[in-house]
């Protein structure tokens, strides 16, 4: 017998989203190697997967091999066990945890329409709130045409696959749908799956009807539609599930309840819910101690020693909507209205370059580079340069980082979540200050134990950081143990289990399902 | 007896707001001159305070000269008659239609603070959502000052002198503020005056609660503090009015009621209301027909007969807000879809040169420029210019225009109101077809007789702007008629009636008021 997470009634499961659990890869000397999914998302559902009877993952083909894998497969489901390394079972195996993987070919084309084009930038400035209104976006045939062509076809794939599998499984599942890249997914298979229970979980800001508006009518109706189809559509915080209801109220017309959190749509009535996702305390403790992070942490001991500074972290893509530059000139004017400290306080900014094909990213890459060379150039000592910029994506150096950082640095103009200040908190060994921007999903949880940045205010920020930076030790220990409980308590397997209780009412109600 | 708009309680009114409805100039001859000042608002007001009893204009000094009267009346408000023309009183006059004024002689220093730097650009960026938030605004020190030492202190200097003419009438009196300038004065005025009934009415967009999380926790808080010192807080659409009542909601944490549309601070309920401004019609009209307009009118019609062509006509400030580059955008991308338009059409652009003293407004001018130039290179034909761009203030001039545009453009991004709209369909000689920005007040009663943008979408526009010179004429007809009928039958009248008519209660309700 499985563990069951919840006491969910025995229904299949259908788990959708971009990314997947597995991942293929040709290796140099011929042979397929395969690979787990990284991020706390993958991490959380297929846990859920593992220990449930039925479920199957449809995600995309994200490597050549993949999509070679699911030819070979006839584009149906595969069989993946995970211990002790994940690989492909038969049926016939009797290997024990195993999952199913649907891995969706899309055609590369229609693939960079829908993530180049629509996903991103567009959906993802929109929920960002990135755009400069006075003169982007600027929406003209080529982008109309992405959205029918890329994201709508792409979804209209990805809803056959699932219908496909819901359908295999007599048409009664449990659809988990995940993210911006699959609004129109829901109600193209509630079409063919009436019975199903369909959910939604959004991982990024849901703004407003105003920033909504930004998007052609055809294209808004549509997403909103779209995510209509679900029974419940979920977000991170309160205020996100408010504006999405208050989207359906003033785009669509539809009669909501914002004290019942629901809306109306035909003889439906979906509810509107907030889950606020977390880490998986014990495995990310576990990284933290792997060998690979313990090399980094003397490493940075040595380094750090040398000068006998403190150390501000962040660890981000290089995405505007982090606030980077911001941040970096912030610091700067901590320098140079406390003299004192230059020479006594690192900042290390671990950046992993992001969507360099988009030109708002490069340019914003480039605006980082200037901003670090003109702080670097005013406030460097010999033997000592007051911001460490390194672009690479390297999670054992970032661990290692906030196992030591005295102070983290998360300044995001807007933020789902932000996961990089629950990771850090749990880890810390210096009882680091979390430097947190009030728009972060996880200010609502963690907020009260911070130092709360205000995204916009620069002199705030550098106020703020100095705050951080000279905060009785007492003080910083207290505060960090307390943020540090908050995760341990509000781990991500809550999270889901949250969730699971939520929609069990809805499986159990309609015994047809 | 002098008239009374609405059965107004015998109440003295104070009207606040940062324009009035005289100035004064010296002339180049040494005398001095006064002149009625311009707008909607103004003439609105003014036909108010000129029907009742006693009522004073409390506005800022805008030129020398009004801070030399200002100074010549000790500050304390003075009398002005305005038939036939306006003039200033004496108390043993016994002119007619008089109304009192006092002038607020504010520091240069802090005026730039208070109006440059806080009003305009921020909060009017702000309210429009005209900020590329990766980049701008990044607050400073400098913005702090400029807060505290110019907006606050205007308002507080503004709040002196309206608790002053209240307090002179023994604290008893309706009190109109008026617009984004004087956030504060609300709350000023009600701890100076308990007894008095507050009103304000916000001529430009409210947007939600995530835009207000732009400014600084002290500004927003302080701004919406203050604006909750009023008894009514008044918008042009119910959108802004719900969006005022989320930012009270998720800024300030306090009781709302959507449906009643109520918020409570402390022990007091303010009702939040909605009533979209007008014109007046009958004083437009009669300006179509001075002979100032009719020689424009003249002047016009031989142009366009030379080559025989149709009129798209757009008048607007030189404001980012006003999506003036996208239109011209739109256009041209017309002429290139529809080949057999260029040269049988003239946009005639009259652009009226705007707050050139703020960097994205010279640079928004520049792009318009930009702009012009290439679509008029693309598509000029001999003896014809596609885009005819004058960048003036010419009132008379723009009146003419709307008398003979076969379209009106008006692609705004984000506008209160835009009374253009209003004025065009009332003077139309040729049944002008609208071409209305979804994102504006007035789409909410002309939308149905109007051919909608969506300012974003520049292919749209340039569908919509074909649509508009290819429809038949007897729709046009209709729908130009019905659209003059909605604003005949709404009138600036309308709107003020509406407004004492709510506040009547209030004043009535507590007999010490």
């Amino acid at each position: 017998m499985r563990r069951r997470p919840v006491d969910l009634p025995d229904v299949p499961v259908v788990v959708v989203s971009h990314r997947g659990p597995v991942s293929f890869r040709r290796e140099a000397d011929g042979t397929r190697s395969v690979r787990r999914g990284a991020g706390g998302l993958v991490t959380a559902l297929a846990g859920l997967g593992r220990h449930l009877p039925d479920a199957v993952w449809v995600c995309a083909a994200a490597t050549e091999e993949d999509a070679t894998v699911a030819r070979e497969h006839g584009g149906r489901a595969l069989t993946v066990a995970f211990d002790p390394h994940p690989r492909v079972v038969g049926p016939s195996d009797d290997a024990e945890d195993t999952l199913q993987v649907r891995l969706v070919e899309v055609d590369p084309e229609r693939h960079a329409d829908f993530y180049g084009v629509v996903a991103n930038p567009l959906l993802w400035f929109v929920q960002h709130n990135l755009f400069g209104l006075a003169t982007a976006p600027s929406f003209t045939e080529r982008d109309h045409d992405a959205f029918r062509k890329g994201y709508a076809a792409v979804n209209e794939q990805f809803a056959d696959a699932v219908a496909t599998e819901v359908e295999d499984r007599e048409g009664r599942a449990l659809v988990l749908v995940h993210d911006y890249h699959f609004y129109l997914v829901p109600e193209l298979v509630r079409r063919r799956c009436p019975n199903a229970v369909i959910t939604h979980f959004v991982h990024i800001p849901w703004p407003g009807p105003s920033a909504w508006r930004i998007l052609p009518r055809e294209m808004r109706g549509r997403l909103l539609t779209g995510l209509l189809g679900n029974d419940v559509v979920a977000f991170h915080t309160e205020g996100f599930a408010r504006n999405f209801l208050l989207c359906a109220q003033e785009i669509l017309g539809l009669p909501v309840d914002l004290a019942a959190m629901t809306v109306d749509a035909g003889d439906r009535r979906i509810e509107v819910k907030h889950y606020p996702i977390s880490i998986d305390v014990a495995a990310f403790r576990a990284l933290a101690a792997t060998p690979a992070v313990e090399d980094h942490v003397r490493q940075l001991r040595e380094d750090l020693a040398g000068s006998g500074c403190r150390l501000v972290v962040r660890v981000d893509r290089t995405d505007p909507s982090k606030n980077i530059v911001r941040g970096f000139r912030a610091f700067g004017l901590m320098l140079e209205q406390h003299p004192e400290l230059v020479g006594q306080v690192t900042f290390l900014a671990l950046l992993q370059p992001s969507r360099l094909d988009i030109p708002e990213y490069t340019d914003y890459l480039a605006r980082i580079g200037a901003e670090v060379a003109l702080v670097n150039a005013r406030h460097a000592r010999s033997g000592h340069r007051p911001i460490d910029l390194r672009l690479e994506d390297n999670l054992p150096l970032a661990v290692a980082s906030y196992r030591l950082a005295d102070v983290l640095v998360v300044n995001a103009l807007a933020d789902g979540m932000n996961l990089v200040a629950k990771e850090a908190v749990v880890v810390s060994e210096r009882d680091l200050v979390l430097a947190l921007s009030e728009n972060t999903g996880a200010h609502q949880e963690l907020g009260a134990f911070a130092v709360t940045l205000h995204p916009f205010d620069v002199q705030q920020q550098a106020d703020a950081m100095y705050a951080a930076l000279t905060m009785p030790s007492a003080r910083r220990a207290e505060q960090c143990r307390a943020a540090a409980r908050v995760v341990e308590e509000n781990d991500v397997g809550k999270w889901l289990r949250a969730q699971l209780a939520d929609v069990a009412p809805l499986l159990a109600a309609d015994p047809s399902r």
